[in-house]
């Protein structure tokens, strides 16, 4: 059976922090679905549409990436999928002790699904992406920490 | 003297961590106020009404456990029902943070208030309310986070 | 070359713990700049007008401490002013964790940037403009938190 | 029936932060009990007889605070004193981690039993007994930490 | 290529907590390497035979889990044996700074290990070795805390 | 007045992690005083010579750093070098529950004194004298860890 994950945020917008994640996940997964929440509820920067044209122009090459949209509670996401695993980055032990009551629901409501941590690199363990829309919103150049492969998008 | 105790939270709703920390405090306690708070520039998800109703059928036979609802700092409500304590259940190191601070500035207003914490059991250390919500908003089922006693509202 | 360092908050309003990080930095650097920073996005309890009158009545003798107001990106402010230095007070954990992340940003955004740290006093590590403001919203006394110079005007 | 308390602890020497969370105990429990730890295994910097002493020195008039020694586990010690709470004072969120792993695994072993928090107060929340035996050693003056009831021994 | 996995530790002796670890591990890698570490400097309350032999009991059916004891540094046994990954479990932000430490230093040292961390389960959130050998020290029953299968060894 | 940081360890052996910290520092006062602790009761890997004859090396052509060794309490050898601050590097939020402690502490010892602090830079976030040990120990290759100076003496 393929080993499927699904690596779920809001990627408004994709960080090169996220982007390592995914890379990573790459390595230990047979497929990685970048799952971009649509929450009605919640005010986004960039439209859905946008930020996933921009996951995929990160990841062009390689079928086993693909991007998603959902609705919903993540756990019903993944039953959709097939997925067994979550996947999510840890920057701080802030980011663990969130990270860590959510896992433990998702196991409660869901008993086959499985999270897995990788460790954010260090150069990005500052970054997420409300840093990022704070740059752009001031005018600031975030070009270092948004992936190479949409830089053009923020000259 | 009587060893009354304030638990304050929003409540919206109640949930078996909740439950748990009022029954545990009940057992230190000659009587247990479940403060439901009131604040005019809070959004909550069910009406104050519901929420203290709820909490009277989770604990409908103990006469030393009441329900009341407050407006205004805690520490008032707690000078005005002669509590001495209020009690607070601890998760995670983040809530402790959290709760640390309240305490401290707490007993710097009223001196004589002790703040007691409970540790959340293991099966509860994940759960609150706002997960709770998030799971109703999604059609979910919550019943295995809420008391039994109000299950039949949530079918 | 003279030692300028800004200290950037919202001091909505100033309390005690801020009067006691700018005194402490005071001793450190040949300039601390109060900065004030005034975003369009987010509602402030008093007018910017109010909160850099109240920090100005607080250091009246000084000139080595300034009090001036931003819009935009930290690092800019600080590079418009040829300041070297950000200082930021810590009261728990939660505090380092987030500043870390600012920190680090900041220094990738403008190299030459060193964010310096100072521990809250024991007596002020509960303490936040939020509480404060909480507590005039509720009618409570508010002077044991705020710098004695301000007292005037929350009686 | 009696609410009776056990605080556990080393107490080599005891510090004013021990002495503050006896006595706001006292304010919660019928009877509240030092046990001082003796372990085999463990050095300790002041004899067994030497630490109970000062314990007593400390609190001379209040029959409802004993002072005992125990080896072995501290729930096999609560069992034999028939008391069904153990208290204990939290500084930081490193003390709040391991005081959650020793509470919950208790409470695994001895079902009836509770661990109560308290907060340490302000002032004494970067103290332990290991910078006063660091001071001691190092020919400081130690009381400023240590309760006054003993500051004649150390002179 | 294999997905093999270390999951290095001590285990003196192995708890339900490393057990579940293992187990889980097991459906994410195609194998997973127990690795017992055998440190010179250090003192084992279990001699490193007894410590691999329990290990082996508990998994005992699996050919893809696999014991091995090792010396020297975790990075160059995972390079001897053809691991690219480690695995870990995390309990507390206590352990995850641990571990991000560890895992950082790692990375640096092997370019192409990565550290993949589960969450501990909330019943085993409190479990460590360390309390387990001082259950037994003090002629607790520490068999709530270790794997069934070698409960017969603990009576 | 010249403005003297005290920047104590036991800096065995001095890392990247630590030149960087000095360098900083160095921006920030007139002088900055490597504080090498030799403590009786504590083993060390390298003789106290040995330790200094290093950092000696990593700093060779400034004044301004000097290298001493001390024993007794720091505050103490603070006050001796007419030194009102001391330097304290910060990794993780448990580095900064640690130094809150020991700061709050120093300063209620010697009221004068200030500590400050500076943010270890990502790359060297995870680095310590214990884990470069450990490498050493083990036949590992330590000098991605340890100033560039001294990498002649770790072929």
């Amino acid at each position: 059976m393929k080993k499927i994950a699904v690596f779920p945020g809001s990627f408004d917008p994709i960080t090169r922090g996220h982007e390592s994640i995914v890379l990573r996940a790459r390595n230990l997964f047979d497929g990685v679905i970048v799952a971009v929440g649509q929450n009605a509820e919640k005010n986004y920067f960039f439209p859905l549409q946008r930020r996933m044209e921009w996951i995929s122009e990160v990841f062009p090459d390689d079928p086993a990436i693909r991007v998603e949209s959902y609705q919903g509670l993540t756990v019903d996401f993944c039953r959709q999928q097939g997925a067994l695993f979550i996947v999510r980055g840890l920057r701080t032990s802030a980011d663990f002790e969130f990270e860590r009551s959510i896992g433990q629901i998702n196991r409660q409501i869901y008993p086959g699904l499985e999270t897995i941590f990788l460790l954010a690199t260090p150069e990005f363990s500052a970054l997420n992406s409300s840093i990022v829309r704070d740059i752009i919103r001031n005018n600031g150049d975030p070009r270092p920490f948004i992936p190479e492969a949409i830089h053009k998008d923020f000259v």
